[in-house]
């Protein structure tokens, strides 16, 4: 973790400075200039943090540029501060001894997640001359998405059987390595995590120096293993209110800690990558990703989009004789679709959303399907009515000409399939995310794509029955 | 704040039991039987957040049954965890000395979000009677969603001529009001907020006991306004990596107190409201709402869907000449549409998702629509190529029957007009938000309906234009 704020031994008073275009502009003229004098007058104003959103913005041979001019504290702060992506692409530019005096500085965890971005050959090369190098071998052999990926192995740990001032020394001699410090972990012998000491009870057992931090830990304390997946570290941490979790292996052995600032990103990155997967897009597309890489994340999705919509237009033409003896049943295509599609993303999304926040329960099928229906029910009958009234309207502005014979039929048939298809893609929206859930598929794959279609699908071929049923003669 | 699992004066030792439906099952049967004793016995074993989880699947007379039996400590401690408009859903059935003596344990941030959810007349009646009454009479003054609302009264704060023996006192003597402490602050002889100093750097300076605490504290910390908005709160917390934010009213004295644990709940609640709004619904529907109010809030969209699809209609009812000409245009009005809202929402996704994160600016707008248009060109063709591969193949197979007399003809026409339609679909998804970020209007509102539908109507009429002018005779 980076020197923050509030740490005395770090960086210089916060000026919280705006980022803004303008900001960019000029320090990429005095870039451009090698005014480095004045840039690194300008950088020392800023904290780390707002250094790593400005070297995103500026072309890759300035932000370079500008990581040779700091000295190696401050970029290694800078670069920790950027997305493990980001930093391979500006470390693998560096030679290999300003690479290392740079991964040097970082926390365990984050060189860790650098090591896994830069070229295999880089890795090999500058790890076994890193301090930490056993460590991150260790970091480096957990999942990316696991407990055992997010922790640092930065911590403070100290003996059952020892002295509160015996644990007030070893806080004393990680102060600079630990920068952010809230807990004490007690184990035993054997390193089996067996308590903690929040830094405020340590401190107030301060005065009774020779007490034992036994006498003094919460036992039992909340532990995750090296294996549990990240958004599951998420959820523990935010439900009981964590702003540190230890990580242990099989035998209860500590070895790691995560922190509630990593929590906080992975938190930021899955809702990102929710957003994204319900837009078509892979979940990791950053902007500033090439051309073919974008491509090449979204095509696939369009090709999907394409089969269903060839699906689609396939059922159209199962009844192009229908649509040739009234061309004016095309003009509901748009709507069956696009209310088939609305009402079974509106359903799926809340249960999708319920299942991830624990609020909407697998089990809970038949209340959740009656309570759908029924808000399907109405809206189905409103918007029925609602279609009703435009078909009246474009038969009395003479819309179709002569075409319409029997606009009566015409209104009520579009009308009853309009309430037909969302019921059907509420019940469809509904039910497939718990199913999914229940066959241990995760449903928020489901949400997209997949209804949307079949919903579409069904749809149509309801709408067009219908009105070869009712509506023709 | 709640008591959390560290705390060795608050709740029993955690085991981190499984609250699912068979757990609830066994406690419905518990709860109507009256069997008290064992019910106790079984949630003594729990973590508050899991007790809450667990009340939040109960029937609320059950619920309510719960909250009688625990002491007013464990029930306040399980409130506190629940959201507010469910807390105060709960509290409001009960004696107001009941709802007093639970309200009195929680903290003021978690006391003042309960007292704006509690009905206007049961508030009035309880709060003079509550013990920090001025404080919460305060804080229900700020918005909900800015700093002052978010923040709490409890902190540790010390002044800077305060002796390191003198602050430890005072972290004593607010040992049990201020449960989480990380940071004690420091101000002048005004409150005005001058300096922080971490728990960890106090207890390494507790051994000069007569040093000031101005020769160890931070100067210039990083501090917000009571007005801030939350999502900005969020942003500053989680790019400096804080655990707590001082709060600072206009003359720069000290408020108030905001923890992390508050801003993960922001994260995730607007992380819900992004996926809920993009899914057509109002941003805050909960799964237990009623079924008159989940319809209430998604029939809006589903009305404005259904103008957009109406207008696609009334463009392919434009048409309607060509398309009793040749019914086989049908076959392309959902791959058209599908193609061009899903191009469309993929460029506004990244656009909207890259102006929230800061990786996308303003004034990015040629770069950033050069891209866009290089990627859709690519999947313009690919995409195209496609098209002609599917119309060739549904002439071979005799889809169509006798019916397409010029197979090559459509082929290319459709798929020029995919080509072009997917190319306005991107660049109209790319600019709008853009345009609307620049005259300072939140692009998210813009992804969904709206690009949607004028992307549907341009596209078919695209479509339908190319078809008249190239295809048909």
């Amino acid at each position: 973790m980076p020197e923050t704020p509030l740490d005395p031994s770090g960086t210089p008073p916060i000026a919280l400075l705006d980022v803004d275009a303008e900001l960019v502009d000029n320090l990429g003229t005095l870039v451009a200039t090698e005014a480095q004098g004045m840039v690194l007058n300008l950088l020392a104003d800023l904290h780390p943090a707002d250094i790593a959103r400005l070297l995103t913005h500026l072309p890759r041979e300035h932000a370079l540029q500008l990581i040779h001019w700091m000295d190696e504290q401050v970029s290694s702060e800078v670069l920790a501060e950027l997305d493990p992506a980001y930093q391979a692409a500006l470390l693998k530019e560096l030679p290999p001894e300003q690479i290392t005096a740079i991964v040097d500085e970082l926390d365990t965890d984050d060189a860790a997640d650098v090591l896994a971005e830069l070229p295999d050959e880089v890795t090999e090369q500058i790890l076994p001359a890193l301090e930490d190098a056993a460590d991150l071998q260790e970091l480096l052999g957990y999942g990316e998405d696991t407990a055992g990926g997010l922790m640092a192995r930065e911590y403070v740990s100290v003996e059952a059987a020892e002295t509160i001032a015996e644990a007030v020394e070893e806080v004393r001699r990680k102060e600079a390595d630990v920068v952010d410090l809230y807990v004490v972990y007690v184990v035993d012998e054997q390193n089996r995590l067996v308590g903690v000491v929040t830094l405020k009870r340590l401190l107030l057992a301060a005065r009774h120096a020779q007490a034992r931090v036994a006498d003094v830990m919460d036992t039992d304390p909340i532990q995750v293993p090296t294996d549990l997946d990240q958004e599951e570290v998420a959820r523990i941490m935010e439900r009981y209110d964590l702003v540190s979790l230890p990580v242990v292996d099989p035998d209860g052995c500590l070895v790691g800690r995560i922190t509630i600032d990593d929590v906080v990103d992975v938190l930021r990155e899955e809702a990102e990558e929710d957003l994204q997967r319900m837009s078509g897009l892979t979940g990791d597309e950053e902007p500033t990703d090439s051309v073919l890489r974008i491509t090449r994340g979204r095509l696939p999705w369009l090709l999907i989009g394409m089969v269903g919509a060839v699906l689609s237009g396939l059922v159209i033409g199962a009844f192009e004789d229908e649509l040739e003896r009234a061309v004016v049943l095309a003009f509901f295509i748009p709507v069956v679709m696009a209310m088939a599609g609305n009402a079974g993303i509106q359903s799926s999304a809340i249960v999708v959303q319920g299942l991830a926040s624990g609020d909407v329960w697998g089990s809970d099928i038949t209340t959740r399907l009656g309570k759908e229906m029924a808000v399907a029910l109405i809206n189905g009958v409103v918007l029925g009515l609602v279609l009703v009234g435009v078909v009246w309207l474009l038969v009395g502005i003479g819309f179709w000409g002569d075409e319409v014979d029997a606009p009566m039929q015409l209104a009520l048939t579009s009308s009853l399939a309009l309430l037909m298809v969302i019921l059907l893609a509420t019940g469809i929206g509904t039910t497939i995310p718990l199913l999914l859930h229940r066959v241990g598929i995760d449903p928020a794959l489901a949400t997209g794509p997949f209804i949307t279609t079949s919903n579409d699908i069904l749809g149509l071929a309801i709408f067009f029955l219908l009105a070869a049923l009712l509506y023709l003669p």
